[in-house]
């Protein structure tokens, strides 16, 4: 037998909240039914007892959220610095213990501060250097892998389908689904599966990305963070996000529903091993709904 | 022949840019199409030279953009405050000039800092006080005006339908959509409807605003600060969204597509003139997945 020692985690709570409350509303033949809606919750993050920043979320996985913060963030390194995350709803608050301190926050929050918005509160401009350091791996991702997360995931996003006003995001390897996050923000989600990605020690190089939300610049750059090279999206992408994807690398596939979907970026990744009848008809598949003004360039 | 006064207007640039831009993508069939993305873009902004925020737009109304932040966060009480309003993107800035200065810059920047991310990037706790001596006028929607808006909406939408990585949100009287944004935030569609409400002087009583996002708490409140007292959503409310319009008195109409939609809030001021047809079967709607996860409490 042999000695191994456990993965490191810091002391945690595990105080996830019920993320959904039933409320009354009126239908339009005007009966009332009750709906779930989803919760939103300030919580304030403190790092050895300063005050970071105040998070609007669903809190259903707040200390996840609170270090995947911290990490996508850049304000710690290494899960191994974390000493404890203590989560206190009474007080709206997030308390993250470090073994050793942190060094150089003035000039972390000072940044912070002056790119403060940017992208809805994101450091931008301070860790674009970094990124561009990262290496993501070569991979090749096959049609029917797609279709096969997309169909996995249709299982997951409950507080979607209940309440509506989420987006969710998915860490898949292979068709699984090994971690998904509803939150209110994107920016959230993302965050608290960057998080479980530390605690569950998993490096990202043979994963995939989900998200329902918009490929903006700031979902591509926490997932080259996480080192993850595909990102799959249910809806679309920004020029800046296609070309911060470009520059570090990572395989963009946006618009997919069902059957549909676009590759934006890494084509040559992609194996179509399982391409759908196509449409009959001249052209008809310009007139589907789903890439109303696209324009087909050519016919291989 | 009576003199007036034209009503007052900084000096502005008209800077806006084009939302779209094409690139170059590859379907499911592995045909290569033209697509079009939203512009992203980082909008840094300055009052009197002093650098306040920097914000991810899509481009297209950075002036009203800028205007209507400086509202929203409540650094600037009043469109007369304002000098001019100049938009540069080589340097991707826009410079607000003040006739008198702004007071208090130190302790607005410093409240801002505190609550910095706070629902991502609106200064939350400080402006909630002054949000409960809002009052809003009792209205009257009949749910025929619902689906006009609703039908009048759809011609609108152009970036979406596009690009598919926007929000857009809409300022409505009676069924006319008198202004309409996109934007690759919620926050800035609203903020930027909140900056036209001032260039052209409306005051937002007898308004609706509509958005295709999620209403959380901070959508409630930016539209009560415009005096707006309707708000329908293509999309759910938060929790704490629905909590804020109760106290603040804003119709909620939510989850509204097609002929659905559900009253969140303010159900009293609905007028049911146009109830479709009952679906068959003995609670066929229960089973409609629009409302899964809904349950139906009467029949009125």
């Amino acid at each position: 037998m042999s000695e191994t020692t456990p993965p490191y985690r810091p002391r945690m709570t595990q105080a996830g909240l019920t993320p959904t409350h039933p409320v009354t509303a009126v239908d339009e033949f005007g009966d009332a039914r009750e709906v779930q809606v989803a919760g939103e919750f300030p919580l304030t993050l403190y790092v050895d007892k300063r005050e970071i920043v105040t998070l609007m979320t669903l809190g259903a996985h707040p200390e996840a959220l609170a270090l995947g913060y911290l990490r996508t963030q850049r304000f710690i390194a290494a899960l191994e610095e974390v000493r404890s995350v203590q989560v206190t709803w009474d007080t709206e608050a997030v308390a993250v213990t470090t073994w050793n301190g942190v060094k150089g926050w003035d000039d972390k929050l000072k940044r912070r501060t002056i790119t403060t918005g940017c992208g809805q509160g994101t450091v931008f401009s301070c860790t674009l250097d970094s990124l561009y350091s990262i290496r993501l791996p070569e991979v090749r991702v096959r049609q029917s892998l797609i279709y096969g997360v997309l169909e996995n995931i249709r299982r997951h996003n409950e507080v979607y389908r209940r309440a509506g006003a989420v987006h969710g995001c998915a860490l898949c390897r292979g068709t699984e689904v090994l971690r998904f996050v509803e939150d209110v923000g994107r920016h959230n989600a993302a965050d608290a599966i960057a998080g479980y990605m530390w605690l569950d020690h998993m490096a990202g190089g043979d994963m995939l990305f989900y998200t329902t939300g918009r490929l903006t610049s700031e979902i591509v750059m926490k997932v080259a963070q996480m080192g993850i090279p595909v990102l799959l999206s249910r809806s679309g992408v920004t020029h800046m996000g296609l070309e911060l994807a470009q520059k570090l690398g990572v395989t963009i596939v946006a618009r997919a529903k069902g059957r549909h979907f676009l590759v934006y970026n890494g084509v040559r990744n992609i194996v179509f091993d399982r391409r759908p009848p196509r449409p009959s008809g001249p052209d008809s598949f310009n007139l589907s709904a789903d890439y109303a003004d696209s324009r087909r360039l050519k016919t291989k």
